[in-house]
């Protein structure tokens, strides 16, 4: 199967937390599961906070990348198109919150499970969970907006 | 000129973001500059989220360790201690909020500016500005509260 991640335009697939063309990065996939879409991450164990648990820069990037594909994904999914398909939507992060509820454990894999809450012109808003051995351990709201057509060639 | 995190208790010390025994980590160092606080951080080329620009975790990172580096640094300064005295104080994000307002350039240096804009009992609030070449091009909030005794021991 597929991921979102796959079909990202190429200038898309050098990001750090997902794109599949960045050897150093994390390079998530994610997938539908019905209405929910799902990324599951095994963390390096360098991916420290304090020994044994993961630390929370490493949840918030996954929950970033997880919501921006995302968002991606459900927009397509509204306007009956494949994500192949052109005019290609890409998102990015215009806000992100997370509330760190418990300590993220490291040995395990780790699952992010995401909502659309609103999808509404341009801005699409998702909300995450991850979840480590069954536990929720972090929340996650994103609004995701569609990337302005010459995104940082201006610095705008 | 040392830094707060040259502080940290050993067990704090291998955080990815923040910990200078983490040799895969970003090791940051966190100064007092008057009533604010500075980090300076210089990205690497893979740290990308389209080419040419910084992807949205490695910002949220930098801002979550400045910022519970920064309520570390603020607790001591209230109670009038240096850093290295003992009971050590040692903050866990409670809560992250990142709002992305420009592209941030890759090229060059990172400055986060902080403030703390609360401090009461367990938690400190930190205020923090990401700014690269003058200019501000994200910004965070950060709850931090004091570890519990035991963190991570029980999961909870």
């Amino acid at each position: 199967m597929s991921a979102f991640q796959d079909h990202y335009p190429e200038n898309l697939s050098h990001c750090y937390g997902c794109g599949s063309h960045n050897a150093h990065g994390h390079q998530i996939k994610t997938h539908w599961d019905g209405d929910e879409t799902v990324t599951h991450y095994q963390p390096q164990p360098f991916h420290t906070a304090i020994p044994g648990f993961v630390y929370g820069g490493l949840i918030a990037s996954l929950i970033d990348c997880h919501s921006t594909g995302t968002a991606a994904a459900a927009m397509y999914r509204q306007e009956g198109r494949e994500m192949d398909s052109l005019p290609a939507f890409r998102f990015v992060t215009g806000s992100l919150h997370v509330d760190y509820l418990k300590p993220t454990p490291l040995a395990g894999p780790l699952e992010l499970r995401g909502r659309v809450t609103e999808i509404k012109g341009r801005k699409v808003v998702v909300e995450s969970e991850v979840i480590a051995g069954g536990v929720v351990t972090a929340r996650g709201v994103v609004v995701a907006v569609q990337m302005p057509e010459g995104f940082g060639s201006s610095g705008a």
